[in-house]
């Protein structure tokens, strides 16, 4: 794959022009340290490769012009890719990672990656087109997945909702469309990235829990991205709390806070009690619908994940927890639930300003995170 | 405080330096991408300060003397303190870590900040005069706590087994004696940087227990220390695990991992068999003296430990667990409970590559740490 990032020294010139700011080689040089000649040989590659634009000239104070450059935003494009279990999140983004295009669709995870990477891969082809840009104007692919993702070679590993995908080249099959860099990750890990990108600074401590078919987390500490040994960090899913249930967990252990809290644990619960539940949409329908056992039941699923939660807390001491996920759309039950069980068991000073919020920004933080991997490929993260 | 890093660029150059290798300006100018100016300006302000020092010329290819410079590793000393509840260690380290003299003593946390850190000032300024060095040769200190402290201050939070200390100005004491940059981390974060420094750097992602009178943990998390939003990271004593007792925690929680598996929980179960312990040493008397219920006990503290990691692994899924601290002195029994609960109940992913090891350095790694902590200020973490 080519490189696009103009060698070395380009990711230093690429971050600094990445806040949209046009600046000279002058200023370039002094913001980076770089060597003036270093500059000027890395902007002519970046210029050639539409990264980085070159404006007008300004006169400078000796009169003599000079050229400002700045970054290509909207000259180079960034495919983002979301898949969940049961839908796909596909867009177009530019180089800031403002979204252009999006299309959202259903899809079956347990079709096997040839059918859903060629549906999607297609969807994102039909995003190019009709914008009128070209399949060259891509510059590279985010993708993230429902399930544990070996970062340093996109593939997924052991993924236990996704049949047929351990182990898959995603990144070699998809360059069989687009020859671009290709960059996966967990779908939890790429709502963290989108939630630290639109969120602004202030939290570089974060957690962000999804909860929906399983339960998963994406974890910011010191505002880098916790991806953990082998890409499986954030499995918060599979932590051991009182659920005062023995209900096997799909991991073959039991007291996965999982087994009780997610959108397929609090069902099983309703259907035991012959309320019929067969999804997290459904389970989302009556607590919206006011139906009070489900609320009840939703509410005690929350407790659980805010016992898992407070684990976490005390391991990382976060300053935020962002809680998504379809299930988050039931709303105040769940939340209330998280709530009480982190405020009523953490420790003073850990919890003193922590934050639990929902998303604000929902599966938009997805795709802006799918695209954000692939900016910090480019850029540095 | 002077800033003793050479001001913008001094870090960068510093970092480079940092392998003890002699380097021309030219290579210096490469490889920090720096402008040669510039280089030239940082080291003639990092001579003058003794960080970096110019060695004997060596003839060119164009016949013209190149001067060459390196870290002045023995020119400046850092100093390292490690506090624990009973005892305290103080070194002095060159730039690079080594430790050049060190002396451990005891002390009681509780006789509060002026006494405590006086006498530990006063060690540091006896090692400086006994090594023929000047109180200007210290270019900083850094010293480990045994409770939370908040990184951005230094300042201790409200640390519960450290009467008296809660918010106190560590470094504006310490400053009275040596004018420097202090760096205040509690105890567990200074022993996980000293492993990361002594312990090569295969493992990014790893987790050092100390297991002494409470339990607390240092989380390296892609090379990086995690700290959290109020430096309260790594705070795994207060896990909640099923204990199968409900014993109160100084917290004022129950089922808190530390009230059955910390060195006073063991203490208070033998106790309550008849067995007269009143320390974490007492403890480790009885295992190694051979008694068939004090090692059954640190056993099960082992597995109750051991469940609180399963959470910590879940989250973070790091690719080594270090084991240390005064209790972990009691040997295979603690560390064979713990392995035998991580194995039982971790992700098989999450725990195929994972060591689960004592630690290989005990407290030397705390004062190497320390001493980094100093480093990792001066030269870029």
């Amino acid at each position: 794959v080519h490189d696009v990032t103009g060698g070395p020294g380009g990711p230093a010139l690429l971050s600094v022009l990445r806040d949209g700011v046009a600046r000279t080689r002058s200023e370039l040089a002094a913001s980076t340290g770089l060597a003036r000649s270093t500059v000027s040989v890395r902007l002519a590659r970046l210029v050639a490769d539409g990264l980085v634009v070159e404006l007008d000239r300004s006169a400078s104070t000796r009169g003599r012009p000079s050229a400002l450059y700045a970054l290509g935003i909207e000259r180079r494009l960034i495919g983002s890719i979301v898949l969940g279990v049961t839908h796909a999140d596909v867009a177009l983004t530019d180089l800031s990672g403002d979204v252009l295009s999006r299309r959202p669709s259903s899809l079956d995870i347990a079709d096997g990656p040839l059918a859903v990477l060629d549906r999607v891969t297609s969807t994102l082809a039909d995003l190019v087109t009709e914008r009128g840009r070209s399949h060259d104007d891509v510059l590279g692919i985010g993708i993230g997945l429902p399930g544990p993702v070996e970062f340093a070679t996109g593939r997924p590993i052991s993924p236990p909702i996704m049949p047929g995908w351990d182990q898959f080249d995603i990144a070699g099959h998809l360059r069989r469309r687009f020859d671009v860099p290709v960059v996966a990750d967990n779908d939890v890990n790429v709502m963290a990235l989108g939630e630290r990108t639109i969120g602004a600074v202030e939290d570089t401590d974060f957690v962000v829990v999804k909860v929906a078919t399983g339960i998963g987390a994406g974890v910011v500490a010191g505002g880098t991205l916790v991806r953990g040994g082998d890409g499986a960090a954030g499995d918060i899913g599979h932590i051991r709390v009182d659920t005062g249930h023995d209900r096997p967990c799909r991991c073959g252990q039991v007291g996965c806070c999982e087994t009780i809290a997610s959108g397929v644990g609090i069902a099983a619960t309703l259907r035991q009690m012959g309320i019929p539940a067969f999804s997290t949409a459904d389970v989302v329908g009556l607590v919206r619908g006011g139906h009070l056992d489900a609320i009840r039941v939703v509410r005690e699923a929350g407790r659980v994940i805010g016992a898992a939660l407070v684990a976490c807390i005390c391991v990382l001491n976060p300053s935020r927890i962002i809680v998504g996920g379809e299930l988050a759309e039931a709303g105040e039950p769940l939340l209330a639930g998280i709530r009480e069980v982190i405020y009523q068991r953490s420790q003073p000073f850990a919890s003193d300003r922590l934050q639990v919020a929902p998303t604000a920004h929902g599966e938009l933080a997805g795709v802006i995170g799918a695209s954000r991997l692939v900016q910090d490929l480019l850029f540095g993260s």
